[in-house]
């Protein structure tokens, strides 16, 4: 029943309640400032020139560019862009990151439509996709995940397929389809953590799951058990097992929970398990400044941490940003220089910078298992004494959720250094207003490099 | 090993022996006559409507039709229309259809790229995607096909970025990538067969497979051990269990064994249980003629047959073609009468032709377990006495390949209804002649419905 019950809950979802409306627009806003902070990485710019023989009309913005492509290709591209610093959203019961393949599709895929879409409909399409990548995501949960799957990817082109079916209003019998059809995708390996290619599993998600979805409407048929099937979907990617029954009881919880509330967001363009000591600097940097000591006049910093910290981020000499994103000295030593750990604390020449590095040679680490994947204690003395700080939950946990501050602050040290300063707020501004537009197309100009004058089309 | 090794191994290919060059064109023929004959099915115009607002430049053919799309549709197109009959070939020993997702990405990349093609290299190209995919649905046979994968588009996107990536010579680093690229796609299901779906499958994977073959000559990264690693390919599409070790094992033999040379053709549009009847059935007709019996005066017809003829083809009064598929009293019937069995005797109006139906009410079938699968024994009685035909293995099995007279005539069967008579056999001659071309290009144009002028390309 799976498939069927997933397809009629999605074509019947209106009026999404308050709380699951602001948590699909926070998912939105922080997808739109990943994917432009991404998309000057070398792997975006790699993907596109690759790419870009193959572009159809250009219908659809690639976020933080000066250029548009084909709805599937601009899925493709803003895709890996959104995850490739992975620096998104975090779904913490399945380890998805829900929002990269579903709204990459969504948007690239409105603006295809090109008729007008109302910010209520863009963020219940939203909704309908990501409850739809989760709850899958819950069902075939963890035997698929420890097989070896990138479980973003796989569930996130039904996820994709979902959400462009439910803003093309796809009848009960297409949607159907559209999931099945999705389904045979399955994208998405472990195995390529650390390549360029893992990014590529939430682009190529959202792209997979547009074509499922025009497919769809166009009377293209799958099978109407592609998820509970003896060879359907839930069942092989949980190796051959009995992933059905999972599916089963999670699908029924549609509308009943919604996963998209319990979303997450990263503060820190790094591992996680050194956030809780970030955090903690971060604070510390703040009181320093209100008893008017200088970073430059700490003269020790101890750190008592859980013992992965030590095991997963203790590279004391980080050569480059891609190595400090491994470095919980470096993370501290930013935390207190500059009161933020952003992605501009990434690059290498702020790892390579004097005062950062005299401050990161001052901290040392000490694994406690009595400690917390998410606590810390930090212990500071400087000219004027001593202070101490203890972080029961760090930011960006379940406990201590990212508030819209934070997230605006993450959004525009993202967008920034794409955009300028003066547009970044204007496209922080603009997100924010997503869910109350009219029409969401007109908007989508604010997210680009440059105001882009609609193209003449040749091609058509 | 297994990525390495099957890197190095294609982008080194070079002189295929002369019976491994003559089995990949015998491929590529048989894959050129079903893609046409397949390109006005409903299933390829639905994906054809459904994806043209995606359409990027027209570079390459869509075989069969008056228009062409971007590679990457033309692909998908080509792809579908090549499968949608279940008339391709079969890769017995793991039931992979292997032409089809390789030779609809080569050929639509092949034009793409524009530059002049030898036949040579794409008859070379061929047969690197073709031993790689079944190398590897070695590797992972049966467990991979047990879970349910469809293992014709899952080996097949592998297959395809091969086969590109050797069009492309790409280095050993980028053919590495490319493999670890196509591998995170993974696609179809087995579950859809009797849907749409199942010809998505080498559509999407032919797709995707260029897809991976042009990011990895970008420079785009995967992994170096996508197939062999923990969490690689073979492991996790085999259900998490250890398909690497098979997988070593056959992608050692790549070069010393040839999969191209035992790949086999049907020769018949239907369940392939019944073709030993429908082969005896022919041969009657022919022995009929000779002694001048008109098959109107045919008395009685007695089939002795395996015991999964009568299990899954025993259809006695079929409605229609789709039907008559499953009826092993049509292809008996038709064999009879027309001396043949090819897409036109499954057309609807001849499975309700009275000549047809009253021959089929005479055929008596028997199950015996003493009877190979790929065997039949026919008893005829007509107005001149009794014939007797004992077929010990049928046309198209492994014992009785179809030769190249029987292929071409399942090509002009195929092909004549789009192309009509004199441009199917001129079509027919130009396949033929791949191998030799200088540039393959050119020749494109005969596997179209109308000679196709170039564009003048108003969108680059």
């Amino acid at each position: 029943m799976a498939t069927k019950t997933l397809a009629q809950w999605a074509v019947n979802l209106t009026d999404i309640p308050p709380n699951v409306r602001n948590a699909a627009l926070r998912s939105l806003y922080n997808y739109i400032g990943c994917t432009i902070g991404g998309s000057n990485h070398p792997t975006v710019k790699k993907a596109h020139a690759a790419l870009s023989p193959l572009f159809g009309r250009h219908t659809s913005c690639l976020l933080g560019s000066a250029s548009k492509a084909d709805a599937q290709h601009a899925a493709l591209l803003n895709g890996i862009a959104s995850h490739v610093h992975d620096y998104d959203d975090t779904h913490l019961a399945t380890i998805i990151h829900p929002t990269a393949p579903v709204a990459s599709a969504l948007l690239a895929y409105a603006e295809l439509q090109g008729t007008p879409v109302r910010g209520e409909d863009l963020l219940t399409a939203l909704v309908a996709g990501i409850e739809a990548s989760c709850k899958l995501g819950l069902g075939v949960w963890p035997e698929h995940y420890d097989i070896g799957w990138h479980i973003t990817g796989t569930t996130g082109v039904i996820g994709a397929a979902v959400s462009v079916g439910k803003l093309m209003r796809l009848s009960e019998s297409q949607m159907t389809h559209a999931i099945g059809i999705a389904a045979v995708n399955v994208i998405g390996l472990r195995e390529m953590f650390g390549s360029d290619t893992k990014s590529f599993h939430p682009g190529q998600a959202a792209a997979s799951g547009i074509v499922a979805a025009l497919l769809a409407r166009q009377g293209y048929t799958s099978s109407e058990r592609a998820l509970e099937a003896k060879r359907g979907w839930g069942n092989v990617v949980a190796g051959g097992g009995a992933g059905a029954a999972g599916l089963d009881l999670f699908v029924a919880s549609l509308g009943k929970s919604w996963e998209v509330e319990v979303n997450s967001f990263k503060p820190f363009p790094c591992g996680i398990v050194c956030h809780p000591a970030i955090d903690a600097a971060i604070q510390c940097h703040e009181e320093l400044r209100q008893r008017g000591v200088d970073p430059a006049e700490i003269e020790g910093v101890a750190l008592r941490v859980h013992p992965l910290v030590v095991e997963l981020t203790s590279k004391k000499f980080p050569r480059d940003g891609l190595e400090a994103k491994f470095s919980v000295y470096h993370g501290c030593a930013v935390g207190l220089l500059y009161g933020k750990a952003g992605p501009a604390q990434y690059e290498d020449d702020v790892v390579a910078d004097k005062r950062v590095t005299s401050l990161r040679d001052m901290v040392s680490i000490a694994a406690d298992a009595s400690v917390n994947a998410d606590e810390a204690h930090l212990t500071l003395t400087h000219r004027l004494g001593m202070l101490e700080r203890h972080i029961p939950h760090a930011v960006g946990s379940a406990e201590v959720p990212m508030n819209d501050a934070q997230l605006e602050r993450k959004f525009l040290d993202q967008v920034s250094p794409v955009l300028g300063a003066s547009l970044s707020k204007q496209a922080s501004d603009a997100a924010w207003a997503l869910g109350d537009a009219e029409d969401v197309l007109p908007t989508m100009r604010h997210f680009c490099r440059r105001y882009i004058v609609p193209e003449i089309d040749l091609c058509t």
